[in-house]
């Protein structure tokens, strides 16, 4: 199960009811951040999640509605007595970013691992996370992020046996380990059937669309991605400043085949997004116009 | 008249319905700020003041929460169309903690200027506030600050007579110039009457008791204090962290004589600040648990 909450759903400026954009997600015990801007902390407590299992923070850009948050939250993750390394992930100069902004939290309790993004798109392997960043097209260089858990194959006792694989080290490959075991070496595909469809969330903002949103937005089960506006008349205003409309993002979702389409980075300007939703169906049924702190629990499919 | 709200009560780090400290004033057009940590923005538009106009900020020290939201308020005051300069009054290392944190607020449209303390006491003159900055006793170089109004004196025909001031330049006299008219030099004083009682408000926050609060806060229409924890069983944590009780708020309160006192800077374990003020109003009577945007409109005593 995949816990995914969009704690804020603001663009440029936290207001009083929108929280700026960060996503947070939860996965067997580890807690993943997207961004963190101004009020990010505040936004988890109200959620009631916990800060200090925060293992990995992930950043699209680094305007400060995007990471104004950081030195708060890392403060407060101290507080809740966390010790373990945390991982950030950005676009290249995360760690001069990070130095700059921890001037004013001096002396944390934990390693901080830096991930700088040089390529067009990375991969990492983190606590049963499968992260990918993806270059987006902002006006500074800016990444999007799907968020990937895997399911291996169905166990096969009958494959084990044809495998002639010892049932005692059957729970290890089922975990996915490789065994040696009395000189031999035993894999996982020799006690697991084909690997089933996992989970998948992308997010991406702030951005113009562009094909490797699309691609990497492929067969998501969630898609969350701006929609600055709603408005046709904001559409040279949303080129001018490298966003997005929410025809475009829901063109997106359709194209990329997502089940289902949030929206979030909300214009200040855009008292009520949800004014949009009906039209936006049009173009992408399962469309949500999202609030702060909406949240769902993806479950791997029935067999 | 001087427009003051406590925007935000809370120490360290900033929860759900209590923004981290802050004191904004607004006095003739012209706003004032008395630190600035994460979210402060957002409780000033929760009040409903205007960022634009902040002509001053003021900090008491480098901790996170006093200082985190600055890069995202000078956004949004950009975004507000501010061109004007804003003037940073602070402890040594203003420049340097200002240029490290405004790495995510690049290309901002006013100019910045920097007064760096560096004295046990330091007093500035801007738009008509009177600024004391004042040193006071916490684990880094930490001032508080009195902020004050003039009020000149009466005007008084007789007097301006007496003197034989020419009625033309009458009203500029009142406004505090000192003007030459066909050679000779006039003064205010030839025709005001003695400078009438002002208003003052002193904020301080974080410190031990020590005596340049009570000194500096003498007279204060207004004391804001911290009032980190009521609970007589964390003395011990408060001089271990150089924080303050507030029993000691309200001892200082009291030896200074001011005519109120708010509590501020709560420690997040205090839930309920008000359980303690029976207990502080048997130290000092008019002691109050002040809540986010406690404001109150000074005005000048009536003849």
């Amino acid at each position: 199960m995949l816990d995914v909450c969009l704690l804020g759903t603001g663009g440029m400026m936290p207001l009083p009811k929108r929280y700026l954009t960060a996503l947070m997600t939860r996965f067997n015990g580890s807690a993943l951040l997207i961004d963190c801007g101004e009020g990010t902390q505040v936004t988890i407590r109200e959620k009631g999640w916990s800060m200090h299992d925060i293992d990995v923070i992930c950043f699209t850009h680094y305007h400060g509605d995007h990471i104004g948050g950081l030195p708060g939250l890392l403060l407060s993750m101290a507080n809740a007595e966390r010790t373990e390394p945390v991982t950030l992930i950005g676009p290249k100069g995360l760690e001069k970013v990070y130095r700059a902004l921890t001037v004013i939290a001096p002396g944390l309790p934990f390693e901080v691992k830096f991930c700088e993004l040089s390529e067009k798109e990375e991969c990492f392997e983190i606590n049963g996370y499968h992260i990918t960043a993806f270059r987006v097209l902002h006006n500074v260089v800016c990444y999007g992020y799907s968020i990937s858990i895997a399911r291996a194959g169905k166990f096969m006792p009958e494959k084990a046996e044809e495998n002639a694989v010892p049932m005692r080290i059957w729970s290890r490959l089922q975990k996915g380990e490789t065994v040696t075991y009395e000189g031999v070496t035993y894999t996982p595909d020799m006690i697991l059937g084909e690997p089933r469809k996992g989970l998948k969330v992308t997010y991406c903002t702030d951005s113009r669309p562009t094909p490797s949103i699309t691609e990497h937005a492929k067969d998501s089960d969630l898609l969350i991605c701006e929609g600055m506006y709603g408005d046709p008349e904001k559409q040279d205003d949303a080129v001018k400043k490298k966003h997005m409309m929410m025809q475009e993002a829901a063109q997106i979702a359709s194209e990329a085949g997502v089940s289902e389409l949030w929206y979030t980075h909300y214009s200040p300007s855009l008292v009520n997004p949800g004014i949009y939703i009906k039209e936006m169906k049009n173009i992408f049924k399962k469309t949500i116009a999202a609030k702060d702190r909406r949240t769902v629990e993806l479950r791997f499919e029935e067999e």
